[in-house]
Parts: C-alpha cells; structure tokens; sequence
C-alpha cells in the first residue's frame, strides 16, 4: 500500500528537478460559481504535464544498475515524454513503443528527448509482447503510467504541494484515467487534511471508475470515444482501485463539449492552456457536477499538451 | 522626472492587490537560442495585463476628494478593463470612452466591471473633446494610457519584481507603445542594475519610437497597420520620451509574421497565452534582432488578451 512517507520520499527526490508549479485563481470563476477554486497549474510542469513527477520518481528508485540498464514504456502520450525526460536527465537509455500510427508530433518531441522509438503494429502485434521482449533482450525496467507505488507517489507530490500553498481545502479534484494521479493526491491529501472530501473526474463516456466504485471491483470497458485522449484508459489499476475505494468520495462525470467549454474559458480568462484530459477537474465545477457552493476546491489541472491544430478547431466551435 | 522611489511607492499601493506574477522560463527556447531567457508574465496579471499596475497606482494617488468624483480614459484595449477594474476596487465610478464600433466582447469585458461606457463616432467626433466635456461636467479624472508619472511608475514594479526574482540580467525588452512600460520598466532596472541594456520592441510598421531615437525628437507617425493592436499608439509620449532617450539602448523591429510564430511557439511549449503585442519581447530574442547569446535577457511578456476566434486563426495559419 502507498503511504505519505513514500509520498515525502519522491517529493525529496523531485526537488530541483521538477517545477514547483504555481497555484493558480481566477476571481471570475470563483464569483460566477460562488466557491473559491484554487487551480494546481499542472500544465506548466516540465513536459507540460504531472506525467513527469511519477516518471521521474520511478526511475531514482531503481538501483543503479537496474537504472544503468535503462527503462521503457508503452506510450503516445504524456508518459511517453515524461519517462524520455527521466531517463535523460539519469543519462540512462530509454525505449518508447509507440503505435506505427502514432501522431508524428508526438515522436518528435518523445524522440527530442533522446529516447529510441519502437514502433508496433497495433493490428497485428501487442505492445506488451513487444515491450516485454526488450525489456528481456536488453534488461530493461518497464515504467507503467500508473499501476506502479513509486509512479502514484510521485504524482501525488502535486497534491502535496497544493495543500502546503492552500492547506484549509474542502475538495480536491484530479482527472481520473488509470488513477495514479488521483490515488497519490488522495494519500498525500488525506494525510494532510483527513476531512477534506475528493472526487475524480471521467469523461462520461470514459466511466470504467465510476462504474467500478458502483460495482465495488475493477469493471473494464472498450475503448472508450472521448477527446480526453489522456482518459482513454479501460479500467482502474490493480494497485490503484483499493485505494480510490478507500480514500476518494465518488467520481464525477462530465462531456466533451464541458470539457471544450472550460478549456476555452481557462485560456481566454486565465491565459493558460490546458489539454481536454487537463481541464476534467475544472469541467466538474465549472459544470456544477457537485455542490461547491460557499467551499474550498483545489483543482489539478493535469496537462497542458494539445496539438495547436486541434486546439484551433476546439476555438471555432460554436456553442462550446 | 521619474524616480525610483516612485516606483517604490506603486509598489507598497498594489501590495496585496495587483498579482505578483510568476517569472517563467522554457529550456527548450534557452537551448534553441543560447541564452537564459526570464519572462514575466503580465499576461497573468489581472485584467490580463501589465496595465493594471498604472492605473491604480494612478488611482491610489489621487486625493480622497478628486478621487470620489471618479475617472475617465479614452481606450477600447486593456487600459480601459484596468482603469475599471482600479476604480470598482476604489468603489469610485468610471467612465471609458470608446468608439462605437468597439468590439463587441471589449465592451463586455468593461462593462462587467462596472464602468459606465460612452460612445463616441470616430469619424464625426474627437475622443478628446468627447472625454474632456464628461471630465468638466462630472469633475472626473483623466486617467491617461501612458503619459503620466504615476502611470509609469505603477507599470515599473513589474520591472522591479522581475529583477528582485532575476537579479542578476544582462538584458531588460518589454514592448514599446507609448512607451509607458518601458520608460518604468528603466528607471525601475537601470536603479537596481545599472549595467543592465535596455531595448523597447516594436512592429516593424510602428516604429515611431525607433525613429524618434534616431532623430532625437518625438516623431509622429499615421496610425500603423499591425496585429499587435495594443502597440499602435502613433507617437512616444511627451513625458515618457526623454526617459527612452536616456536609459533605453534602442528599439528592436519585428514583423506581424514573427510575432504571430512566438504567440505559437509560446503556447504550444510554455502553455501560456500572450496577445500579439504582449510577445514582441520574446520576437525579438526568438527571432535574434540582437546578439543575446550566453547572456541572461529578461522579457516582460506584457497579455494576454486575445479574442479566440482571432486566435483560431493565428494557430491555423501555416508557415508561421
């Protein structure tokens, strides 16, 4: 089971190397939703998300020689840069298995890093047997996004940081994927402030949480369609789940078209850009999923990396 | 004159109210151009911009009694949001003067805090005489956009807070406009710093600064076609002038073109959002008007406030 120590650990380890990101306000969203929001400004974190932090920790609790061998990760995404970074900055290898398909974006900047990509086909080959057959070839160490103890303490640095810059909090919001994120912060939170109340964030129709709390176990569900392309994950984690049934109060769910709107309202009136899976956590307040009235919510706005193409078309839709 | 105990006592006034903004860097904008980049970021000041400073430092200096009677200025950009702002946190009315074909969302943004908007038709009808009868009959206050000691002292703090945070810069660039920024930006830089090199930057079609330095007076130039909207003031100021010509090294030239690739590059990489003129600054170091190389160059990234539909079309344009 995770605990504060590791979570005081990995936030040792961090210092120097990943942002302290600011904590941000904005005195319009707190009039026009009656609460006060203070927004955990993930987005500016090296690599543009919280990825990092958990990335980062994973690796300096590898032993030498296990990290010397270096590490790899199945990722397009976030995780992807994030363990690129990581194992650069230990001066370590890294090998990334990405899709064939994978947007040429987001090898470029996993390959500026300095990894070594690997590409897979997604049609006729699994990721896993691919990344498992490296890792034997080369004693590599797999990083996992989230199911992993020094990953969610890493993460949950985040959540520490925000309660040492805010400590009287009534809520904590985090998206919800794999829920690594989500079940650092609760750990660190609850240590911290054991009243405070947390809730995870899931694209409605990206609801494998929600619906395993209901279920009371790990519930798995297909691909889901959602443009939180960071909350496409099927199911809770192994090691994730016993802790989000312990400490996190429910999940809420919110749209895509919620999830556009509050992007669009974080960038015209706070000036920062956060990506569609970054922006669930302020989605379920903006969008009154809950009753925040009159309290102190601490949101973590998780990642800040959209393609500027994407994001123009998210501003050209109307209605939004 | 101008002195830095002036811009000593803007500071102690928005102490508590005016947001000390963040100093923000990118490793990869650093490692692409050799140098050390700091950036203040006014973009996350309140009302977006850098000219929330001035104009309540213009506010907090008037007497009790002229300020009760309120205060009017002359703008459709974000000198009239933070003249309006200033003056709702003094609880004293505001007038803002704008022409009628204003754009719709800027009188919004006004509006909703709390300021009283009179029109006027730029084509029939001058802004001045529109604005002065209101100050007669009303007994109010001109708050101007830039020409004014109070105002220039107020918008020098964030000079200040930048080398409090940075102490130790080679090089100091904000946008020049009427050169309000500027002219506080030295005086507060050259007092603690005095090896410190200062360049204003303008759009290559508004360069009336740069062509004031170089014929030593102020030169007037007709209205200049820019995106950078809020840097297209036709002439430097009377009283901020003679401080450019004293402390400022010269002014850098960039192109529409080269701001509209740092707005992008500044929000793909740094997840913030800078309006056009608010990343003339930056241009000029991305785009390397001058040799920075291994040097330590402050930037005030001076806001953020950009219509998403305009900014839609900045992020689809390609070759930028």
């Amino acid at each position: 089971m995770l605990n504060f120590n590791d979570i005081l650990q990995a936030r040792e380890r961090l210092q120097g190397v990943a942002h302290r990101t600011p904590v941000l306000a904005s005195k319009q969203f707190n009039e026009q939703e009656g609460c006060e929001v203070f927004f955990k400004a993930e987005n500016l974190q090296r690599v543009g998300a919280f990825k990092f932090r958990g990335a980062y920790n994973k690796l300096a609790s590898l032993n030498p020689e296990e990290r010397k061998r270096g590490v790899l990760a199945y990722s397009s995404g976030n995780h992807a840069q994030a363990t690129a970074l990581a194992a650069k900055l230990f001066g370590v290898p890294a090998v990334i298995v990405m899709p064939e398909d994978a947007p040429q974006i987001k090898v470029a900047a996993t390959r500026a890093y300095g990894a070594e990509i690997i590409f897979y086909d997604r049609y006729s080959q699994s990721r896993e047997d691919t990344g498992e057959k490296i890792c034997r070839e080369r004693g590599m160490t797999l990083v996992p996004p989230f199911d992993d103890y020094a990953i969610m303490a890493g993460q949950g640095t985040s959540a520490l940081e925000l309660l040492e810059d805010v400590p009287e909090l009534d809520f904590l919001l985090t998206p919800a994927s794999g829920c690594g994120l989500l079940a650092g912060c609760a750990v660190a939170a609850k240590h911290l402030r054991p009243q405070i109340r947390i809730f995870g964030v899931e694209p409605e129709t990206a609801n494998d949480t929600w619906q395993s709390l209901r279920k009371g176990e790990r519930v798995e569900i297909p691909v889901p369609k959602t443009i939180a392309d960071g909350l496409q994950v099927t199911a809770p984690g192994k090691l994730t789940f016993p802790i989000i049934r312990e400490l996190v109060d429910d999940i809420l769910l919110v749209s895509d078209q919620e999830l556009i709107s509050t992007m669009r309202f974080i960038l015209e009136r706070m000036k920062i850009l956060v990506e569609p899976s970054g922006a669930a956590g302020a989605a379920a307040v903006f969008h009154r999923k809950f009753d925040f009235a009159g309290k102190r919510v601490g949101v973590v706005l998780s990642g800040g990396n959209v393609d500027l193409t994407k994001l123009a078309s998210y501003l050209s839709e109307t209605g939004a």
